[in-house]
């Protein structure tokens, strides 16, 4: 929906699916990529093939919007094959949007290639001019397109498809989670320090890759395990066959935003549930920073769990303040200015039944640039609440993410140049608190995660420049 | 959206406004249509008029699909004008659906006339007939249609459109909630036994009816009173004047429907907040119904706050125990019911971490098929609940409404032949208790309501066979 | 197209059919309208009944745009019934374009109504107030709305359709084709002057009715006669039945527009051939205004026919001089004016191999701004012209036409305060003939016409202001 | 448009215009491809760049349709840019149709490589194998984009985009008309056999490239001279320089359909006047073929102007005889065939006036299946024509065309297995006579032409199989 409330994004989501009895999957990606749509809203595409038919032979269909605009009974219909992927994408307006679209299909020497990506790469740029020297043309600004081009000219002189996208991620940096399909097999790939997830289902005969298990199971499946980082995993006709990339870091990384923000409630990833995680941020909020209060409440969707999390740990009853209107798609015509300030409200309403005469904790996930909050705490006390203690179940973002989250840029996040008293004051909050920095491993239960936008401290070398529009740019 | 978790519909809702000073008010009814769209999702229109141009001077546009699909930037901004309505309509679908969208927009002696209606008519069929033998053409096979023929015909008697209106509801029976606009007017009328909702608020220097506080406080506005039963109110540039309809029936009938399932949780219907009705539901059942149990929770969203009141009065804790996909959106392609069998899930997943080990009360509002509940039941104990125990905030309804909500028919409600604890078994609950009929003026609060569908006694004599497709056949 | 080279237009074009033995007649319809499409490009409907079904119900599309834009396999698959009518329209653009859109189909007393018009109602607006008075409502600005509207008051009096038909013709006054449809019945009636044309055909066992011959050849039936001035006819599962309107005018008045611009070459109406008249035009243009010359060329493609009867009577050879690009479709972007200074050219080409070192005749049915034929005749000396005789196949219309021909508003006419050797000198042409108005009935074959547009002389009382806005006004 | 009566199809047609003061070119691109849609109606392309703008910043649009389908204001007015290419395509239906629109754009070392091609390769398949074997992958299953790819794998070694260019054309064979922009160039090549068409033109201080001369002039501008064959042009701000290709042919071969058929009456290539050709074809029919006639008709559109020149060289009259309808547009529905043998008539109606007792010589371009041309005859007899002498303008073709025409397979062309007399009598004709192949060169006033689908000589060694559909299939 384009009314983000925190003005963080995801970028991508993943589904793969091979099933070597012949069922056609179209459908299952269909709702496979529903189940995923919360990592990305802009644009999506499903890519089949039929591995009884022709090698090469690929249907595919992409385009803007989400899964349930873009693709309806005909052009599902038409997408004949047991062996497939699809992609969710997040993305920046603009006029190259539609050709950014993925799966990338495209053709080459074995056949046809298609590859659908989670995450960013650090070295797209030079990568891309190497490979530009050679002669390759590009369609597209994405660094998908290069991870693509580099798998078809490793093929050339690999034994298998498999062995070519070993090769490409010992040249490729950065975070990545890959669906790849060639005639035969799906392909999947995690990252060395497993920035972005990535795990194994089963559904009847079939295999199935996806970015959360909550896709495996919306579509009947059983999630068997996440995919480890750097390892590769070969779904062909004989199974599943696993294999491992040269590289070994030092540390694993898992992005933390995957517990906070992005994954789905009922997923769980690298085994730890995403509804447990918020849950445990929640209880952290109320032993940090406790306050008397008559209802702890959250802002929908994201600040509910911990919210939830802080009142089980607080002994204040949990409520409902709000309701959220459901309707409003992404075509929505945004408030002007002046309508916003007339206080028309679309997203979220008070229920003043439920707040009058109440003082209230009121937890949400971020604070990106304090508008919304701020609207929501005039809201409650022109509805009657006496108090509004805000409590936030993430540190304040202070550092660029090169590995593929869109954080706004720092000069427009509030608390770059603002103190949390600065913070509290501007929002019109009773009090304020902050998720701390070392609290973030009791939130993930103890997985080693990557906290560099908190911090600056990045797993690998970072370059010393945005990275954002180093493809859009001509050389 | 089209995955309605009860087969219950309201039909409509309706929205006014007036700006004696000249504002612009396409915007505000877009708003306010907006926050009253969980009415009616298949149809919408606005149709203004600027009361300082030429009289009949009216803009207009109305289409299938919810607000934000119907109107765009460049149809909004068209409509130009300081008079005007809109309307959001739940439909059966048809050849006919185009032509039945409101606001009706016609033209007549004193101009044009527009009209959208909440409602259902009981004579509407010898109405029209009578109509038709003085020669009157219709062209949809709406009620609503009826009601601005007869306005038109009283109006070439009468010396001013709300005399016109007021002589109409003389001879219309049945449930109304109506706005109208005449070249220089906004006029808002509520049947004698007040079955519709209809309120009035104010805005700076405009007035606004509209079926729901949400409506009027959504853009900014502040809630003034709700009409009364049998009142017409004329907004001029005069101000608010109010009238009462000759009628005065011997009762009040507010529809329990806007309580238990239609209206928004931050709106107050005669007096009655929404949110404080659903709660009172769920506390008589906990006093009702108790039972030894771990967690309460709601079927989303309608259940969410019966469960919320049922966890208040019995102590146990209240829990989030599902996710729902708010990207699936009225085009989604629905699950063949093979793939139904093969668990796949689109609206609804559990939060496995959540229920695992869990005793749990399942609150929802109602049982059409019963076929939802027996899924989510199913899910919850493959992810690990022990015992999940059932309770219903409304009773069975086992008699057709003649009023405009659409009841499934009464073959296909699963209460109609079972019993109770048939129910329970079939659901597989551990246990099962509906809202009695008794308890529903505790959650009304004590307002005086209409109960026809669940015990069969009508506020006014109705027909004796099924009056929806009257108007479809011809004589 | 909207590139209309002369910016005379024709309203509209009728077309019925009615198969007794129970044939599906929606195809035939398609392709009749498709045959008519010259008459009317901005919008068209369908409307079909099935003879056989329950009484009154109806299966109809309409929208605005060619018959091919309008209906596909889909829309027009679902229009069941061996009873229809359709209507193609010219109309001018605004808010109310689509609810003008023709048949309209309209429920009554007896079912359901389908009227479809061709021509104008010079009384509409007395009309239409008088039956306001009585409380009727318009939906459309259109006198065919009023003229339905009588069909169906007069229907509660009148034993059967076509004396209701009868009884409205004897109110209305104008120029009128209609084709109506009841629950049983096609019935066809033309008015009294015989202003518009309606003829009548049989293909199989079923009968059709048609503006032109051409309609009804065209999906293979076989014309059978012109229906006469005051004609009613009734199809019905009898055969077709004759009657007549109770008015006698004291003369006929064939629109001449058709010959010279409106029917197609291949339609005969009123037993004239518009091939021949055309022909005919061409010949008195060489005997009035003969000049040596080495080619004889027309403007494609009204002007093709009269150019090739010119070089059959003068001698002189006649010959293609321009091409023209059929690509350009009703949305094609028009050049600026900038561009048109730049010669920018799009629907008609200079062939400059044909032209060079040649003394041509050019022939074009009429010449409203003047700015067309100026273009062409630059071009033409620019491509090497040596001489450009311009010949003009009607007489310069001063008056407006009150029945249905959207001649341009006369301020705009370079006729109406230019003469002929100003004109002339303005278009750059070396010498200009026009038709004179007593050569027009040779051109009609002696056929009886209203020729007044160019003489004012009109055959009945007509008022005397413009009418056209009369309906768009409120009272 | 979708009914061609020939079967025979021109695969493209390429604009390309740069001005260095800095003109915005997307407007003469529009009119200049809707001037050369005859070429192509089933895909359309621009491309524009912005020479003070940043290397490498394109804009383009591309879509399924005509020109004036796929732009619009909104699309074309976001096309900004003083240096573009456009493209027209006809191409078969698929579900990689939209992948093979062109205008291709492809980032590369060098910035934005944008490239229009007419023409088909002869080696397309090899050269595509022997880039895969170095890893270059490919979205589109068409030759264009093997020269593409060839062009910036050369650039790489290249001092320049022109000598890439040449080195590519080094290496292509088959026929080529190339378009090509790169950041601040427009360059134009042309196959060395001048298999395909392409030539200068200028206007105000811009330079213009087309396929025809047409697509000059419509846009106001000034046709310069024919591009020779294996000339390439290079267009810059220093204006037009150039050069060319090494490979020199023993012999011009143009293709002889762009007289025949293709190329529109108003363009003259490579010197000769399309006008002029037909007519001369006429001509000559009119002396090889006499016969006794009253009229000299021709099968619109493209008959026409031989049947012209048949009436000039025979004395006899030519006429019209056949309204063609021009509405019929790409959406049209397609009779059914029960529907065809009912005479349902939709492009060609016969005009009875004109034919009754007329012994007629009808002229058309070729005959593929003979379907049209029976059911034309059958029309005119039944409108009283006495006789009907076919002649046909080109000489009936025998062998696949590698270069870039659609010709049918030759088992569904009548010529293949039938004597010309079986043919005549199938078709219902009094006599039929061809032209003759060694008459070809009087057609093409003497120019060189490639006659290789008439005779099976080919003006270069040709594969021993098919192509058509090398590219599409997986090694």
């Amino acid at each position: 929906m384009s009314f983000s409330l925190t003005g963080v994004h995801e970028e991508c989501g993943v589904f793969g699916i091979y099933d070597p009895e012949g069922r056609s999957v179209a459908s299952d990606i269909y709702y496979g990529l529903s189940a995923l749509q919360h990592r990305g809203q802009e644009s999506c595409g499903i890519a089949v093939t039929d591995t009884s038919g022709p090698a090469g032979n690929v249907c595919y269909d992409r385009g803007l919007g989400l899964v349930n605009e873009v693709f309806h009974e005909t052009n599902l219909n038409a997408l004949k094959g047991n062996l497939g992927i699809g992609h969710v994408r997040y993305s920046t307006t603009g006029s190259s949007v539609l050709a950014n679209t993925q799966p990338l299909v495209m053709k080459y020497l074995k056949g046809t290639l298609c590859l659908a990506h989670n995450g960013n790469l650090i070295n797209a740029a030079e990568l891309r001019h190497e490979l530009e020297l050679g002669g390759t043309l590009f369609r597209t600004t994405i660094d998908s397109e290069v991870i693509a081009c580099l798998v078809a000219k490793n093929r050339v002189t690999s034994s298998s498809a498999e062995e070519a996208v070993k090769k490409t991620c010992a040249s490729i940096r950065g975070a990545y989670a890959l669906t790849v399909t060639s005639s035969r097999k799906l392909i999947g790939v995690r990252d060395p320090y497993g920035l972005k997830p990535l795990c194994l289902g089963k559904k009847g005969s079939g295999w199935i890759l996806a970015s959360e298990s909550c896709a495996i199971t919306s579509v009947g499946g059983e999630f068997i395990r996440d995919i480890e980082p750097g390892e590769i995993v070969i779904i062909s006709h004989d199974g599943v066959h696993s294999d491992y990339l040269e590289e070994k870091p030092s540390q694993r990384a898992h992005c933390i935003f995957e517990y906070i923000y992005f994954a789905r409630l009922d997923s769980t990833i690298d085994g730890v549930s995403v509804y447990d995680a918020r849950l445990r941020g929640g209880r952290f909020l109320a032993r940090e920073y406790p306050v008397e209060a008559d209802l702890i409440a959250g802002v929908p969707d994201s600040g509910l769990i911990s919210a939830y999390g802080y009142a089980q740990e607080s002994g204040i009853p949990f409520g409902f303040i709000f309701h959220k209107n459901s309707y409003v798609g992404r075509t929505f015509i945004k408030p002007t200015q002046k309508e916003r300030e007339n206080a028309v409200k679309i997203k979220l309403s008070v229920i003043p039944a439920a707040v009058r005469g109440k003082r209230i904790v009121l937890v949400d996930d971020s604070i990106v640039r304090g508008t919304t909050i701020k609207n929501l705490i005039r809201d409650l006390k022109k509805a009657g609440a006496l108090e509004v203690h805000v409590r936030i179940s993430s540190p304040p973002f202070l550092h660029p993410c090169f590995f593929g989250t869109d954080v706004p840029g720092t000069s427009s996040l509030i608390a770059h140049e603002h103190s949390v008293e600065d913070i509290r004051r501007e929002i019109g909050a009773d009090s304020l608190g902050y998720m701390t920095v070392s609290a973030l491993s009791e939130l993930s239960g103890g997985l080693p995660i990557c906290r560099a936008c908190f911090t600056g401290s990045y797993p690998m070398t970072v370059p010393d420049h945005d990275i954002s529009m180093d493809l859009e740019q001509s050389t």
